[in-house]
C-alpha cells in the first residue's frame, strides 16, 4: 500500500499523530494500570466532546432532517431474538489454535500476515525497496522464517497477491486448504496449527439469578428496532414509508483486536432502518435533492476483475445505470456522503465500494461501504446495506408478531382467478382418515392445475390428483364432490412485508480517520502537530489567552469567558506562564479552531484579537464583533475567510 | 403509604398515567413480541428524545458549567479491577430458592412481601380501610394464605412495623433468621425456602476467545474513571481540585426486576468524580453561591430515632452544624437539588436522605441521596457519595500506579522528629541472619518509643527493642551500632490521595419520577392527560396544525417547520383529518408545550395563533414575532405568561 499523505501533502507519519492523540487523551487504552485490554479504549475530554459533536451532527443530519423515530433499545438480547436472526449461527470469525502453545489466530489474519511475510522476504531478495509500516514492521521483529529474504517464484508471487486480494472472502474450509497449500505455520514458533474452527464474536451473559436465561450483548443495534416495527408504524399513524434511528454501543467479541482505535470490541454505532415498500422500486421522494451529486463508486463488477479503481458519476446517472440498486440505496449513500464530509472527512479519501457477494452478512441482499483511506488501508467507516424483508419476516414467522404493513388499496384489486370448492360433508365419509391430506392437495393446486382440471371435471365428471402417501399417490375426486369455476375476487387491502435499507455508521472508525484527515503539521516542525476539524465538530472552539499573569486581565478573560458559555460556546482559559506561541501549540493539537489574545490594548480600549488555527492569521475588534464572528464561524454559516473581509487584521504579537 | 397526588392536586392514577406513557410510546417493554425479558425496556421517539433533552441539560449544568472533564469509558471491564474494587465480594444481592418449585426470591423482598399482606390481612380483619396498590393488588390475588383477613397481636403488628422500616439494612444472617422467626415462606405454594445466599449483581463474561480473560458488565461507571485519574490530573496541568463525569449504561443482574423503569437491569448513569483534598475540611471556591439555598434534609439521626419528617434548612446552616460534612458534599447537594428541578421535578415532592450505617455501599464514608416522592414511594434517584480515597487507594495498593498527587508546598514544611542511624557495616556482621528483622523493627519504632530509647541510650550505652521471632524476643543493640538524634526534617512536596465526592445520577429514575411530578388531567376528564414537561426538556417543542386539509395550508405549514428546525426547534406537523381539540389532546400526551394553528386569517395576513399546553390560552402574531416567542420559551429565558403580556390574545377556535 502506498504511503498515505495529509491534508497538505505531507507523509503521514502514524506514530506522531498517535502520540499526539495519546498525548492530548483523544483516547487512552482501557484500564492500562492494570495492563490493559486489547481492543477496549476510553475517550478522554477531547475525544469525547468530539464524540458528542459528531453525534449531535448526525442527529441533526439524520434524525431532524429527516424526521427519523429516535429509538434507545437495550444491549442485552436475549438468546432466541439472535438464534432467530441468524447471528448465533453465523456472526462469527475462523480461529485456528496451535495445540503446543495454546495460542489463538484469527485465520484469515494468519493467513494474510504469513504470506504478506513471504513476499516481503521475496522482494528483499530481488533488491526492491520494501515499504516500512509499522504494524508489520512489529510484526517481522517477531518473526523468524517468513519474512527471510527468500526469492519465490513469479508465479507463486502472482497466488499470493491473488489471495490477498481476496482474503475477505474466504470461509473456514477455504481457509483451511490455504493453511495446508501454503503450509502456513505460527509465525512465532513454526508449530502447525489446527483446522480453521467458527467462534462467535457475541460476548455472552445470563440473564436472571437462574442462569437458564441464556443473553448477548448486541452486536449491532438493528435488532431492537427491527422488533420494534409495529408499534413504530403506529406511532407514525401507519404511514409509509419511514425510518427508525439508533445511538448505542454494540460489541464484538474479536478474536485478536489490531489497528487501535479500528478494530475494537466495544464501540458506538448509529443506526437508520428504513422501512419501505418493496413494490415500485424503492422509489425515494427526496431523490431529485441528491441526483447531481458525484460520488467515487467501485461496484462489484470491477472488483470482480480483480482492479479497484474508483469511477465518479452523479447519483441519477449509478440509478440510471443500475450501478446503484435503487433512489432509496442511493439517496442514503449520496446522504452518508454529506455527512462524512460535514464532520471532516476529506472527500479525495472517500469512496462507495460495493460488498462481493460471498462477503456480505448473512442478512444482506446487497450493501455498499462508504470507506476512508487511512494509513491502515481503506476503511470500512458506515455500511449502507439492503436487507431487503429477512428481519421482519424470520421474527414474524417465529413468533407469530404480524412484523408487516396492511394498507387499503386506493382502487380495489380485482384478481381473475381458477377457484376450487369442495363439499366438505361429502368429502369426509369418502376419504375418511386421509381427508385432509386430498384436501391440501388440491388447495395447493397452481392456477394452471386448476384449468386444467376444469376442463377434464366438464369432460369427464372426474378428476385425478397427485396425493403422496394416499393409496398409490393418486386419488380419484368425482364432479359431486367437487367444483372449479373461474371468478373474480375483490382485494381492498394490501398486506406487506417491508424491505429495509439500512445505513450503519461506526462512529469510532469515522472519528479516528477523520482525526488521520484532518492532522497535519506546520512546515519546518513534525512537533507542531495541528488538527483542523471543521469548528462545529471542533471539541473546544475558543482558547482564551491573556498575554501574560497580569491582574488587570483577568476579570476580562473571565467575563469573555462567561459571554462564550452563555452562547453555549464551549471554551477554554489558559493563563500558564508558557509563551503565547506555546500555548497556541497545545490547542493547535486540540484542534481548537479560535484564540482570543487578552492584551494591553484589550484592558484599554476593550478589543480584542481573534486568530485563525489554520492559518494563524489574526483580526482585531470589540468584543461583540468578535463574540459575533466566533458563533457564526462555530455554527458554520461563515469560514474564516469571510471573518477576515470584514474585520480589521492584526499582525503583531505571536512569537513562539 | 399516602396516596401521590398529581401536580393539581388529583389522586395520581398509576394504571392511566402507564398506559398513556406506554401508547405515546414513551417506553415499552424490551422484546414484547418474544414475550419480553424483566427488567428490559426500550425508549421510544418520546421517550428517546426527553432522555437526549436531560442529557443535554445535565451536561450544561455539570459539565460545561464547572468545566469537568467528561470521559467515555467502556463497559466490559476486566474481573481483576472489579476484584480489587469490592464489587466481585460485595455487590450482591441476597436470595432465596424454593427447592421444590426452583423460583428464586431477593429475600429482602419476600420477607417485605409477606409482612405487608400479614399486615393487610390484619387490616381487613380489624375492618380498617386497606390501601389499595396496583402492584400490591396483584400480588395479593396471587397470594392464599399471606392475605387472609387474620388479626394478629398488637405487639406483632408493631413489630412487623419496624422490620419493614429497616428493611433495607439487614444482611443475609439477619434476613435468615427474620424468615424463620416469622415463619416466611413461598407466598404462592407455603413451601419453605432455603437461608438466603449471596448473588452477585454483576453481569458475567469472558473476554476473547480463550476464555481465561473474565470479566463484567459495569455495576457503575466510577472505575473507569479512577483508573484515568493519574492522565486527567495531567491533562488538567496538575491543577487540583478538579472533577471527571462519565455518561453512560451500567448494568445490574437484578434478582426480581419491579416497579417498572425504577429497578431494571440495564441503565443510563451520569456519575461525576469530584477529586478533592482531604486536608482543610473540603472546602469549595463556588459554596458561597448555594450557601442561601434551602433544602429538605432528613438526616441518619432522625431516622435512628424511627422518624422520617424533613427539617428545611439552607445549606449554610446545614454544613455550619455538621448535618452535611463538608462545603463540597454541600455544595453537590445544591446543585443536584437545582439540576432535578431544572428537568422539572416538583421541589415538594423531594428530599434528601442520608444513609444509615449499615445501608451504604461498601466503598461510601457518607451518603445522601436525592430521592424523589413517586407513587411508588421515595426512589432514590441521585446518590450523593464521599467515597474518601477508598478507591485510589486501592487500584494503586493493587497495581502500583501513583493514584495521587503530588504538590510543591508553597512554604517548604519543617519537621522536628526522633531519626534513627544504624551504623550498617557493623550491624550485619553481629546480628547476622537476624539483621533485617531486628533494622526493621528499629524503623518502626514510634516518635515517643524513640525519644524514651533516646533517654535510655543516653544514660546506659545501650537499649532493648522487642523484635518478635527473634532470640527471646528481645533484643540488646549498644551505642556502637545506633544513634538517636532529634533533627528537622525539610519537606518541600506533598503527596495525597485526593478524596472523591460522587453524584451518581440515575437518568431512567429521574425521567420516571419526573413524568409523574409533570402529569395531570384536564378537569373532568381522566381521559385527557397532559404532561407538563418544562419546554427546555420537551421531546418536541412545537405541534403544527393546520386548521383543515385545504391546500391553501400546507405551504404555509412547511415553511414554518422549516424556519423552526433551522432556529433548532423540534416541531411536528399533525395534518390529519381529526379535529383541532383532538390532534392538540394528542400533543399534550406527548408534552409538546406549543401549537400553531395555520387558518384562512394566516393565508390573508401572515399572522398564527400560538397556544399554550398548560393554560391552552392563544395569543395571535406574526410569524417572525411568534418564532421569537418560541424561540424564548424553549430556551427556558422567558414563560408564557411573559409571552401573553407581550402578544394580542386570540380567544376563538379551540373545540372539541
Amino acid at each position: 500500500m502506498a504511503t498515505t499523505t495529509t491534508k497538505t501533502g505531507q507523509p503521514l507519519d502514524r506514530p506522531t499523530l498517535d502520540s499526539l492523540l495519546r498525548r492530548r487523551l483523544f483516547y487512552t487504552p482501557a484500564f492500562e494500570v492494570y495492563g490493559g485490554v486489547a481492543g477496549l479504549y476510553d475517550y478522554g475530554p477531547p475525544g469525547c466532546s468530539l464524540q458528542a459533536n459528531v453525534i449531535d451532527t448526525w442527529r441533526k443530519h439524520f434524525v431532524l432532517e429527516e424526521d427519523m423515530l429516535e429509538v434507545d433499545c437495550t444491549m442485552l438480547t436475549p438468546h432466541e431474538v439472535l438464534k432467530t436472526s441468524g447471528h448465533v449461527d453465523k456472526f462469527a470469525d475462523w480461529m485456528c489454535k496451535d495445540p503446543k502453545t495454546g495460542e489463538i489466530f484469527r485465520a484469515d489474519h494468519l493467513v494474510e500476515e504469513v504470506l504478506e511475510g513471504r513476499l516481503m522476504g521475496d522482494k528483499e531478495a530481488r533488491g526492491q525497496k520494501v515499504e516500512v509500516d509499522e504494524e508489520k514492521e512489529a510484526k517481522k521483529k517477531r518473526k523468524t522464517k517468513d519474512t527471510k529474504a527468500v526469492k519465490l517464484p513469479d508465479s507463486l508471487v502472482q497466488e499470493y497477491e491473488e489471495t490477498l486480494a481476496k482474503i475477505d472472502n474466504y470461509g473456514g474450509d477455504e481457509l483451511g486448504l490455504l493453511i495446508n497449500k501454503y503450509e502456513i505455520r505460527n509465525p512465532t514458533t513454526g508449530g502447525e496449527v489446527l483446522p480453521p474452527v467458527a467462534f462467535n464474536l457475541m460476548f455472552q451473559t445470563s440473564i436472571g439469578p437462574s442462569s437458564n436465561l441464556a443473553g448477548y450483548l448486541r452486536p449491532e443495534t438493528a435488532q431492537g428496532q427491527f422488533l420494534t416495527f409495529q408499534k413504530l408504524l403506529e406511532f407514525n399513524q401507519q404511514s409509509m414509508p419511514f425510518a427508525s434511528a439508533c445511538i448505542g454501543k454494540s460489541f464484538r467479541n474479536e478474536i485478536s483486536p489490531r489497528a487501535g482505535l479500528l478494530r475494537v470490541r466495544e464501540f458506538l454505532m448509529a443506526e437508520i432502518e428504513h422501512f419501505v415498500d418493496p413494490e415500485g422500486g424503492k422509489k425515494h421522494p427526496r431523490f431529485h435533492e441528491v441526483k447531481d451529486v458525484k460520488i467515487g463508486l467501485l461496484d462489484r463488477k470491477v472488483q470482480l476483475s480483480g482492479r479497484t479503481e474508483v469511477t465518479y458519476m452523479t447519483m441519477g446517472e449509478a440509478v440510471a445505470t443500475r450501478t446503484v440498486d435503487s433512489e432509496t440505496l442511493g439517496y442514503f449513500i449520496v446522504r452518508i456522503y454529506l455527512f462524512l464530509i460535514r464532520v471532516g472527512a476529506d472527500p479525495k479519501k472517500m469512496r462507495f465500494r460495493q460488498h462481493m457477494a460471498n462477503e456480505m452478512a448473512h442478512y444482506a441482499a446487497d450493501c455498499w461501504d462508504a470507506e476512508l483511506l487511512t494509513s491502515y488501508g481503506w476503511i470500512e467507516c458506515v455500511g449502507c446495506a439492503d436487507r431487503s424483508a429477512y428481519d421482519l419476516t424470520v421474527h414474524s414467522k417465529k413468533t407469530g408478531a404480524p412484523l408487516c404493513v396492511r394498507e387499503t388499496r386506493t382502487e380495489p384489486l380485482h384478481i381473475v382467478e381458477w377457484q376450487v370448492d369442495l363439499d366438505k360433508k361429502k368429502f369426509g365419509p369418502k376419504f375418511k382418515k386421509d381427508g385432509k391430506a386430498v384436501e391440501a392437495a388440491v388447495e395447493a393446486l397452481s392456477q394452471d392445475m386448476r384449468e386444467k382440471l376444469a376442463i377434464d371435471l366438464e369432460k369427464t365428471g372426474k378428476i385425478e390428483v397427485d396425493v403422496s402417501d394416499v393409496g398409490n399417490g393418486k386419488v380419484e375426486i368425482g364432479s359431486d364432490l367437487i367444483k372449479i369455476e373461474e371468478r373474480t375476487r375483490v382485494e381492498h387491502t394490501r398486506e406487506y412485508t417491508p424491505n429495509v435499507i439500512e445505513p450503519a455508521f461506526g462512529i469510532g472508525r469515522i472519528l479516528y480517520s477523520v482525526m488521520e484527515h484532518v492532522y497535519w503539521s506546520r512546515e519546518g516542525s513534525e512537533e507542531r502537530g495541528v488538527l483542523s476539524f471543521p469548528p462545529p465538530i471542533a471539541p473546544t472552539k475558543v482558547l482564551l489567552v491573556p498575554l501574560s499573569g497580569h491582574q488587570d486581565f483577568k476579570p476580562l478573560v473571565q467575563r469573555l469567558s462567561n459571554k462564550l458559555r452563555q452562547l453555549g460556546i464551549s471554551n477554554r482559559i489558559d493563563d500558564s506562564s508558557a509563551s503565547i506561541g506555546k500555548r497556541y501549540s497545545r490547542n493547535d493539537e486540540l484542534g481548537t479552531p479560535l484564540g482570543i489574545t487578552v492584551d494591553f490594548q484589550s484592558v484599554k480600549d476593550g478589543t480584542f484579537t481573534l486568530r485563525d488555527r489554520d492559518s494563524t492569521k489574526q483580526v482585531r475588534a470589540d468584543e461583540e464583533k468578535i463574540c459575533a464572528a466566533i458563533m457564526s464561524i462555530v455554527e458554520g454559516k461563515k469560514e474564516w475567510a469571510d471573518v477576515q473581509q470584514e474585520l480589521p487584521e492584526f499582525t503583531q504579537q505571536e512569537a513562539d
